[in-house]
């Protein structure tokens, strides 16, 4: 899908979203891929920021999903990444005008020590604290399988997450640890495989936050 | 090369990076796939931060890139990225370290309000304000192709960065941008085709900071 020799297209800074998204799908289109309508603009939205037409196959969601994070979001839900990328990627402004709030605790002193001292991940204990925050959090999970553990631990004591997105990347358990959470009873977005990242994390949170503009 | 039925690993958490990157060189050798010494440790990084092997195949160096960019970078060269997600990403301890500074423009309100007097993005106001640092500086460039046509239009006039990381990501005008770089004659570390993102951009930039380690 890639030429070399491609020209430059005349678009406007404001179009050139609405643009990209359009090749998307009338490239998904032309090769015969049909997304189910619930899923589409997150998946959309994973294409668009790898390039990568992967997604389409890989990403998988519970039953409505979609429908229930945008529920939680609209009703105040916060959002807690793993990665400080995946925090700067997250439209904070469309989150706060719903009254949620982003964090990522992992450049914390405190939570570097703690972690240091159990001789555990930052992002597990990163999540630990996701999950004490004493509100609807939905976890954007784009770089550490062992957060996705640290999670999968907290659901099997009863912790219920709006959300779990399981998008980390990487070659050390997170096939395994993304297989985890699609054993839960909770809700999820998971890239299976190894492919995934903090920009498809933040993405992901994006299309959930915008609806299917 | 994914394994729904993988098992988790034990690995401690600091010898996690190393082990991923051991799978990478080890994978890359089983596939037949021989990389430049000198462009190994970017091409492994940017696989590591995507789990995509195709950056094997499409990252292409201009002669002598990564050696003049460590040297540039140990004498306190600046890194301007395009995105906040690739400023969040880029170890600025390290670059610190060596008397260097990170920096995006992308937010700044009066990039903003320049950006949509001229009709033109953010994006290119932003390599226009990394051009002016007037000190020695290695543009990272993760999301916009405006910001690389930018860049193509200073070096036109005689500005010389010290490396452009021209990864931008995305369906428009993003391939011809990156072309439009490997005719300059100024060092480059590119990815042809339209993958690429804020993630892949950090990556080089760290492995250029870390050296061969």
């Amino acid at each position: 899908m890639n030429q070399a020799s491609e020209p430059f297209l005349h678009v406007e800074p404001e179009d050139i979203e609405r643009t990209s998204l359009s090749i998307i799908r009338a490239e998904l289109k032309e090769a015969g891929i049909r997304l189910d309508p619930e899923n589409e603009s997150v998946i959309v939205r994973a294409i668009h920021t790898t390039a990568d037409f992967d997604y389409a196959k890989t990403l998988v969601f519970s039953e409505g999903a979609v429908a229930k994070a945008r529920e939680a979001l609209r009703s105040g839900a916060h959002i807690v990444t793993d990665t400080n990328m995946a925090l700067a990627g997250v439209n904070r402004r469309v989150l706060a005008s719903f009254g949620g709030e982003a964090h990522c605790f992992m450049a914390d002193p405190d939570v570097a020590a703690e972690a240091k001292a159990r001789g555990v991940t930052r992002a597990t204990v990163s999540m630990e604290r996701g999950t004490a925050l004493g509100v609807p959090v939905i976890f954007a999970v784009g770089n550490a399988p062992t957060a996705l553990i640290s999670l999968c631990e907290a659901i099997q004591k009863g912790f219920r997450p709006e959300l779990v997105i399981g998008v980390p990347v990487g070659f050390v358990n997170v096939v395994p640890a993304k297989e985890q959470i699609l054993r839960t009873d909770v809700p999820y977005i998971v890239n299976r495989g190894r492919k995934g990242g903090s920009t498809v994390a933040a993405a992901i949170c994006n299309a959930l936050l915008y609806g299917d503009r």
